[in-house]
């Protein structure tokens, strides 16, 4: 395995279309490669790493192909660890695809979608659980995604991780003695001290798969439904929300307003509207039907707006409502919104509220964009912002929350054979079945089918 | 001024979605600028030029932004002349305005478009042509155009431009000996070498015009119409010309698609498709005003393929051949296409090509695409390509053959002048003239109106 890692790689590791693009290439033979197609002051093979050099591209034909310049790294010091360069060239599709086909022409191959991050994991620049945060990295929409990610990178889960491991691997020590002497029948380990610790790290365990859900949240965007009958304005409402947001994204450039589309930046916290058919009461069994489905969607929302019209009747408004309010789960939030405020008198209104069930009401005009800051500031303090004094890292990764649930099943098992004296050989088997789960979030035990799915998501370049 | 030239810009250089991004920051105040927001192993006030510097972007309230390499140059060793720096961060669109913020935080500006090259201009890095090629460079989409562009670049224009130039200030300066002793009625200045040297210039000057469609159809693409009547297999053709060439390009991350929907890249060089109506033998008045429009986008291409539809009778096949080949001028070239020549025995392609006027034929399946590659080679060789053996230089911009037209026209005064014994005060007024439009090309006079047209149509970061 090591072999296919000493071969050199290359890829543009920038967009193209911009001023300038970016070419990356690591491996053994990397800086020689680069300094095959590169004519500068002097050889790049003489050069120290972290400096810089200015120079030209030459073509196969001797013709000289773009002024450049190139950033040179000695190997452990670079990005995977390897020998590596960067070739800083002018933003051109041309350009970039030619010095790609010379350096191919000079013995390296084109890297694979993050390749480059995989080969950091490799040589132990980073763990597994860091390289995935690299992808998060890059992906944070945020500044609570950013943030999450970013204390992903720099270790803080890892470690977390690692102080559980140790206090397991004391534990498994401990029973593994109990083993060598299991003929004589001698507990050497206290069992309720063991019990206290698998007490310990279950906890911690189940601390960290709860907080999948705000962890997800941050970085997919918590999901918002917005739900009413027809004509209760709620496309009016999605408009109003996302008309200054999406003034704002398009003035950053190159950024895709399509994956923004429904989504929503409050305070550092992205929240993901979900599209739900108009509501109606009917008594029309098909009717009913595309309604049924219109809940349906609502119930995969963390939040649920109900959009309800004040110019209906006051019997329309109240039976929409508790409809809505009916079909909420305990884990659900669930705000009232009074829309078309604009067009009722502040009669109507007080009516209104008092006919509804006892949730937060807001008194809006999505029309004239009237109370959407009191919404909006609403919607953000619905997740507390972690910051930075979290006690216990998020998990945003699925491979992570299935590994972490594994593994408290694992302790669950142990725990129980510690209460019912169970074979400490049995014990320590699950022990090792926890650690194995543990181990395998950074990579500690893994494989190249895990491996693949884990770098194959990334982009090239990375 | 020069005032403004001090500030500090900065501006994203790399497109994002990427797996870096560049930031890239210039003015006096740029290094320090950048080492504010910068913790890395020591202060970048301390570096030296071309040096990378790993390190961490510190947000305002004190919390790490991102892990960083930042390279450093100082001026005037940079490629605005100005000190300079450039962030390379995880290609985050979060992370890339942050970083910007910040920067605006601590005295940067925004950059405007092209407007570092501008000042890479205004400090004598480069001359005005010069920097025009770096958009140029960019754009460009086939090696031809790269070459033109990177020629440019590294000043062949500039130099042909200045022994023009310098010709024609000796010829100024024998002018201006005459006008001083104008009053002794002295003619210093033998005036037939002076008529040699204009003539010398001015074909020079006339040979870059020239050059303009050569150059303009290797930066733009060779426009070439496809005509024929509807169901000849135009877009068949296309489709078939097309379909290799568009799996290329896709092969290329990032590339966009749309761009290229309708050119050809052949041998390095850029076809142009234009998009004809069908055409239609008809008396029918209405539907020959539609005709005349699609031949009236025949005359804008520099190359028309005449679709024959040799399944069609022998009569119908000949009008529609005479009728196009009526239509294309003497600087246009007319390839006939004899199609679907897998559905016709060759006796049929025997007769018509006997039916043809005398111009190239080519036998064709578009669609088992028989045939095609000789089609290309075909296309391929109407454009020599000049290669890097041509004497002159390409002119491809508009600005430099609307300069060079203007300083023809005043060398012909100048010739004229010469011959007819008019004054020398007038001649050398003409010939001033001729001087001011040749130096407009390269910036030796240039105002800030001319500066905005060329550096406003630059991307972001250039």
């Amino acid at each position: 395995m090591k072999g296919s890692y000493e071969s050199t790689i290359c890829a543009p590791a920038s967009a193209l279309g911009g001023a300038i693009s970016i070419i990356r290439v690591s491996g053994d033979d990397a800086i020689a490669c680069v300094d095959r197609i590169f004519k500068g002051h002097r050889s790049l093979a003489e050069v120290e790493g972290y400096t810089l050099h200015y120079g030209t591209v030459i073509d196969t034909d001797g013709t000289p192909l773009d002024d450049v310049v190139v950033s040179v790294f000695r190997a452990p010091h670079s990005y995977t660890g390897e020998n590596a360069a960067e070739i800083a060239c002018h933003g051109s599709d041309f350009i970039v695809s030619r010095i790609l086909a010379l350096l191919l022409e000079n013995g390296a191959k084109m890297a694979a979608p993050g390749e480059f991050t995989q080969r950091a994991f490799l040589h132990g620049k980073m763990d597994l659980s860091q390289a995935e945060a690299v992808a998060d990295l890059i992906a944070a929409r945020t500044a609570a995604a950013h943030r999450v990610a970013f204390s992903q990178l720099k270790g803080g889960f890892s470690r977390e991780l690692a102080g559980m491991r140790a206090e397991l691997l004391h534990l498994a020590s401990l029973l593994e003695l109990e083993l060598d002497f299991s003929e004589e029948d001698v507990e050497f380990a206290d069992r309720s001290q063991l019990r206290e610790l698998v007490e310990k790290v279950l906890a911690h365990c189940e601390k960290l798969i709860e907080s999948f859900r705000l962890g997800n949240a941050i970085k997919n965007g918590v999901p918002v439904a917005i739900v009413g009958n027809t004509n209760a304005g709620k496309s009016t409402l999605l408009n109003a929300l996302l008309g200054e947001q999406r003034a704002i994204v398009s003035d950053i450039p190159g950024t895709t307003r399509d994956t923004i589309e429904e989504t929503l930046n409050l305070d550092g916290m992205l929240f993901r509207f979900i599209d739900t058919a108009g509501l109606r009461q009917s008594d029309d069994t098909i009717e009913r039907i595309g309604i049924e489905r219109a809940y349906e969607k609502l119930s995969a929302a963390q939040i649920v707006l109900a959009m309800l019209d004040l110019t209906a009747p006051l019997p329309v408004l109240r039976a929409s409502a508790e409809e809505i309010a009916s079909r909420v789960t305990e884990d659900q939030q669930l705000f009232f919104l009074l829309n078309k405020a604009d067009r009722v008198t502040p009669e109507t209104v007080a009516e209104a509220r008092k006919a509804l069930p006892d949730r937060p009401v807001y008194c809006i005009s999505a029309r004239t964009e009237t109370g959407l800051d009191d919404l909006r500031h609403a919607l953000a303090a619905t997740w507390r912002d972690p910051g930075t004094a979290s006690e216990t890292s998020l998990v945003t990764n699925t491979r992570h929350l299935e590994a972490l649930q594994n593994a408290a099943s694992a302790l669950r098992r142990v725990r129980e054979g510690l209460q019912t004296s169970i074979p400490s050989d049995l014990v320590a088997q699950d022990l090792r079945e926890c650690l194995y789960h543990l181990g395998s979030i950074v990579g500690q035990v893994s494989n190249n089918e895990i491996l693949g799915n884990i770098f194959e998501h990334f982009c090239i370049g990375k």
